[in-house]
């Protein structure tokens, strides 16, 4: 398909790369940012673009990956066309596109960085006003993942708060470990396989069920040992004993863990 | 080397079969639960053994590979001998293993399961009492691992807490995650590409230049919007707003992030 691209930032940028790897042709990038945009444009082999009135020509579909508060000013400098347009936020209706008459959603459900030079696997969350154009997007996201779902406003939202836990907090707890580390003059770089494992394994069995250490075990000599070692670490000590708390009464009323 | 091994739990299991991976022979296991005796006894190609006096023999090393809260008494039974005698634990002073005239710990920094069907890198970190064991200990590990580093029990404390926040912990949100999804009927499989991603790309930028989501980008929308839905799981409503808050304030004093 052609395709206009609004935005320059990490999701415009991969979501551009998975496109063209895909066979799509990306003809126009639009961004105020013009070095992020001649970056990209020459990446993608697509035209610059500064002026949305002369952006949507004859494309499929118009991606705006912008961030969330800036797609309703985005939407409202574009005139309506035949072309579909989408924007790539999970937390957003897809009525702030509704002035539109063929708009959807196209989200993807991944942390998405521009500097690293490989592509990650993209789940996509799609959805159209128009059964017609909900089966465009859906053969056009199938181009890029093999994992694509249809949901609408509400479920998508469920899955970005999801998404939240799972990676937002999770590395909230790297970066705090990794403060830790400077901290005591200890090298990060020694917990990266058992990081990757705990993710990894999630892949073959639920994470309730490979629960270990010693809160879930309510190993209180370890914990008092833990908690001396972290005093002069106040906040990794308040989240310490909270998640300590909250995994104790988690599995006090599931009978999910094998320890 | 020729190694003896008590216990047929996870460690014992992963770290028999990285040491007969490695070249080395696992003469004999020691277990009280006989089913998982013989299973990794077969597997390691090891004599099944439940007697603590004949245990020892000729081996160079005997690894304790039981629970922190079991090696004390292990340790009471078996006699000094000319063999070196580690146990495996992270938070456990060296020095339970004082009666033996060589003694030391080989800590594996790894989350094992022996229901994996692969084996994962395992850092080791080692410790002995005299300098000619911790070169034993030394070999012994590099040949299982390409990260080996000796450290003290003060410095072996800090890597474990540090595995705690990586590892129980992300696991924890992890399962309360996927809790979310069953009773909100999503599948949490879609956000394994997002979880392995957030894992994985650590070992090319640190965690606290890698934060992203509504608390670091202070979006009051969105999180407003993520607390109304999460008002029907209370345990991950509590953690969701004390997270945030506490990502708000880290991120107040350092000036690490990107967005």
């Amino acid at each position: 398909m052609d395709i206009v691209l609004v935005g320059t930032g990490n999701v415009a940028m991969i979501i551009g790369q998975l496109l063209v790897s895909a066979g799509h042709r990306v003809t126009d990038v639009h961004g105020r940012n013009e070095a992020a945009l001649v970056q990209i444009a020459n990446l993608l082999n697509a035209k610059t673009n500064t002026n949305f009135s002369k952006l949507i020509g004859k494309a499929d579909v118009c991606i705006i990956a912008v961030s969330d508060a800036a797609i309703a000013s985005v939407a409202n400098q574009i005139e309506d066309s035949n072309v579909l347009m989408v924007h790539t936020s999970g937390a957003t209706s897809k009525d702030v596109l509704s002035k539109f008459r063929k708009h959807g959603v196209l989200y993807p459900l991944q942390s998405l960085r521009k500097e690293l030079d490989r592509l990650p696997d993209v789940p996509f969350f799609i959805d159209a006003n128009t059964s017609d154009d909900l089966e465009k997007l859906e053969t056009l996201a199938a181009s890029m993942s093999r994992q694509v779902r249809v949901c609408g406003d509400e479920e998508r939202l469920k899955f970005h708060v999801a998404a939240v836990f799972c990676s937002n907090f999770t590395n909230y707890l790297y970066a705090l470990t990794d403060r830790f580390c400077k901290e005591e003059n200890i090298e990060f770089s020694y917990l990266l396989p058992l990081i990757t494992e705990t993710a990894e394994r999630l892949a073959a069995k639920p994470a309730a069920r490979l629960q270990t250490g010693p809160a879930i075990r309510r190993d209180l000599d370890t914990i008092r040992r833990h908690e001396v070692l972290l005093q002069s670490h106040p906040e990794a000590k308040l989240l310490y004993d909270y998640l300590t708390h909250s995994i104790q009464s988690f599995y006090s009323h599931t009978a999910d863990s094998e320890e």
